[in-house]
């Protein structure tokens, strides 16, 4: 790993740990700027809407700039690809997610003018909506920002 | 989440961590078979091959019975969704992966009859085929067996 | 074919096939479990919800094991593949289904140990939503099951 | 079915029936132009290939106009994607296919202009490398032509 | 390039020009049938709906050949993926699209009997559902004829 | 268009005019730096390394930086969905390319913070690897970089 702060991994971390479990991890996060939040739904739509508020509302990228708002959102629908597996659209495949996110934006790598890169990561479970009809699901996008 | 063990959040530890970071998960690690691997390439083929290979070499699948390697094959190939986000085949995109791998084995549910299910996660990175020229990518698959 | 029982291809026969034409293969039925039914929509929720009543309500699989439900669920996903070539969400493509499906359930395999596999498949046609302004379509999954 | 003809549902019995099972639609098989073959490979190329020139080579189309050769394409590609199911690119995704192919060319249609149309259809196995290791598979692929 | 019209080009030109821009292009779109419109939305249905009444209302294709339809539609489907590069379905992924089409009808080869192919071409812009907020998009789709 | 500059037309028109037709937009020109190249074949990755290696020798994107590599190469495969279609991977599927290819780097917005965006276009020909058996196909990515 040739990066001095890898983003991804923290935002697996954050998305997935107990606060007790996250502990040891707390230093590395001084790093970064991060923000989490959960979200559930059969709809893709929603999904996308409920991080990319967190994001604006945590001040993880500026609400003004489309150019944030277009990386974080490529972030996002990478790191469902690997939640959805091959089939976005969980309402329309009889599927529904319930999620926990994370979005982590810092500078990974030790070469200062390659500059900030965002990550987003899921985890949670997706199945049929009927509860424990469903197993874990995890996805992580990344992209270069700002 | 309702199941008892949560046999991908396990699978991506044990992909993501070093030893270090991965001692306080110890106890969890014991209610399932595991294994883990290295693995790096241009080809899908060789990714799949040396996942494969492990589970098999390390009895986490029996080597005997197609229906495991059905099972096993299709976990593989949803979480390399995840790590191509969309573009399944490496090599053909000019893409080439660092990955550490983890198989996880074990019975997530309550209900005794839900059985062994398989989970097999994927991290590194994927880039062109250049040092440094490389972002953080990971994938989750899970599957019922046995 | 190395397999005793070729469970895919006698879906596939009483998707398609009259009464009539499907007389010759009925010893051959014996040695599975099957239903079928009729399902037309532009949602695929309705087609893969009308597939799971079907076979939870014709036994085929268990209602309260979600080990089953997860392995109908991705032969359905499969057989919509080929229904659809590529682009699954017809109601969102203007496009209509009315189909005909079968799920067959049994053991293909001589050896034992390789247990109970599920096939489904469906047969009908594909189209504008206007009657004639269509032409058929097929599509089979198969997964491992029980 | 508002169609007079059935070319997709010919071409599936003609690609997975024995001689036989195929003996009672003998007679429908006399209103259409059909060929049919094998193919073996872990190279979407060469299934590709196989079924083209058999076509050609048959009369089914015509060898010297790119459009017949453009519609029997696409049917083809139609077909592997009930066959890959998603994953087209067999070699890469360490699958390999055997396979039976039939092309069948009519006039499914009461309606004369509606003129002909033209069908591939795919039924054998698909699995790892290894004999044994593998289950059915079909596609289907429907284009017009001429 | 072989062809002795250019049929996708005149589409594109069509599709993305101003009036005066177009200007110098008139001569070459005397050898050929077109229109064009705009549509935006958020539904992929409202898009294709858009495409395909525009076609029939300047009768560049028969209203009451399903043949026609059919050839019109997946050209109609090969330009979305253009547009929507791997994710149809822009509703569900909180992107809308504003875009002028064009629809050509033309014989783009010089030999006789290869006959009318359609190209229908997409411009315009996609984004998140807030002006200002979007990039340009483009696609392209061929489809033989008549 | 809220766009002060269309780096995506200009990419289409640079990738697909004659330097005659071209000669009008010479002046749009003047605002943004771009390339252009032509590059034929069967596979993916030499079409993806042609349009790299111009960016590069051209000073359209810095060699030294990951950042904007990955920028462009994101651009380049959302080009290639429009020109595959769905299918990206030409040679595996029997289809080789003949492509002119245009990169625009330029700042397409008002607000200067938007900063520098990049546009890559491919027009030619995509079909069998015979002369002739072809027809035209497009493609068009955008992408935020620096």
């Amino acid at each position: 790993m040739t990066q001095k702060i890898q983003i991804g991994k923290l935002a697996m971390l954050i998305a997935s740990l107990t606060p007790d479990e996250l502990e040891p991890f707390s230093q590395q996060l001084e790093d970064v700027d991060y923000c989490q939040g959960k979200t559930g739904s059969m709809s893709m739509q929603k999904v996308i809407s409920a991080v990319e508020t967190s994001a604006k509302r945590n001040n993880i990228i500026s609400e003004e700039l489309y150019r944030e708002t277009h990386a974080l959102y490529h972030a996002i629908l990478e790191a469902l690809e690997g939640v959805m597996r091959g089939q976005i659209g969980a309402g329309d495949m009889m599927r529904t997610v319930g999620l926990r996110f994370a979005i982590v934006r810092g500078s990974p790598y030790e070469h200062f003018d390659e500059g900030e890169w965002i990550a987003v990561a899921f985890y949670g479970t997706i199945g049929a909506p009927v509860k424990g009809l469903e197993h874990e699901t995890f996805g992580l996008g990344i992209n270069h920002i700002g």
